[in-house]
């Protein structure tokens, strides 16, 4: 890759430094002005027709992590059983989440009827709102990388199970929980490469010019 | 929102000027060595399972833009045609995309098959792979920002059509369409707020604590 300007430095670090976090949580606290930033910074993203269809459930409680935890656990067998052989024997030393250690979750919604009916940029790609609520995630993951922070997205769950947990209305979908806070340290090469579950691919190897 | 440290205020700074670009593209080039740095952090996007499930198809043949364009304005005439009164007159004074005016067009796909069937974090959520490709092209719009460029979603398409364009395989998914280019200067204020179609939250509406 070339060298960026040394003023793009630091917005290209933080991209290539960020790693879907699960092991390296060490507890601890998240200043207050440290997760409004973070949080403006979601708040930011672009969204169709400008609706922000986002909320964030902010989940400290020990109690609905813990359940949260468990229902993951659940996952995790369900998925195990589908696994046999080496790819089992790898799944297993691989950890999915951080639910329990880190300082805190985040559970991230997207609201389908927010701005509705005429959304600007929806009639014909329904799916735009729930692409817009992954901006926001996006954004929010490189501010925690930038501040020094770990995050995780953990998808081993059942969406009507959250909605059930956090008391979520209808017509609202989770679309993410993530596990946010300090870290012992960031992993340079993410987990799935390290553990030899799956590797990178070269960028030549996605792209195509003018047709596919 | 609280200051950040100075050596985060680049990032942020991207982050909060980012815009949806549709009226300020110039024409011009992008350099080989910016756009490379750009399609990197794109690629550079967490994935679920570590799939990277993403495909960009690089449009500069005028034609194809111009059939796309096309496509795009009857498009804008059955969203219009759903207006009335004030709503009909605003949008008839908003630019909905700069697909003829920007340096390049870029088609990001979404590709279920890659990685699959023991795809690690989507058994449970299965838009999990649609999620990423999303969190990529949030990526490559802060990079591009950051480049002193413009982009922009354009989303008045059917897929569809965009499949049939482009000559996308079956199974493979159209997500977005962006312009990306050089631009006369980014407004600070989105576009549909300026025009009155809609106004930003405020931050807090969309914040819950612990339960909804």
């Amino acid at each position: 890759m070339s060298t960026p300007p040394p003023e793009l430095a630091g917005l290209y670090d933080v991209i290539h430094r960020r790693r879907d976090v699960r092991a390296e949580f060490v507890g601890g606290k998240i200043e207050p002005d440290v997760l409004d930033r973070m949080l403006q910074a979601a708040h930011a993203a672009p969204s169709v027709g400008l609706t922000q269809p986002w909320d964030f459930v902010l989940v400290e409680d020990p109690l609905v992590r813990r359940a949260f935890w468990d229902h993951v656990q659940d996952e995790r067998r369900v998925f195990a059983s589908t696994l046999e052989g080496e790819e089992a024997e790898r799944f297993a030393g691989i950890k999915i989440d951080g639910i329990l250690e880190a300082a805190l979750s985040i559970a991230v919604t997207f609201d389908h009827e927010r701005g509705a009916p005429a959304v600007l940029g929806r009639h014909a790609v329904d799916d735009a709102g729930l692409y817009s609520v992954c901006l926001a995630i996006e954004n929010l993951w490189l501010a925690c990388t930038a501040e020094g922070l770990g995050m995780g997205w953990v998808s081993f769950y059942r969406e009507a199970f959250l909605s059930d947990l956090l008391g979520i209305p209808a017509g609202i979908r989770p679309v993410a929980w993530l596990c946010i806070g300090p870290v012992s340290h960031v992993e340079a090469v993410p987990d799935l490469e390290r553990h030899g579950w799956r590797s990178r691919l070269p960028l030549e190897q996605v792209l195509h010019r003018d047709h596919w």
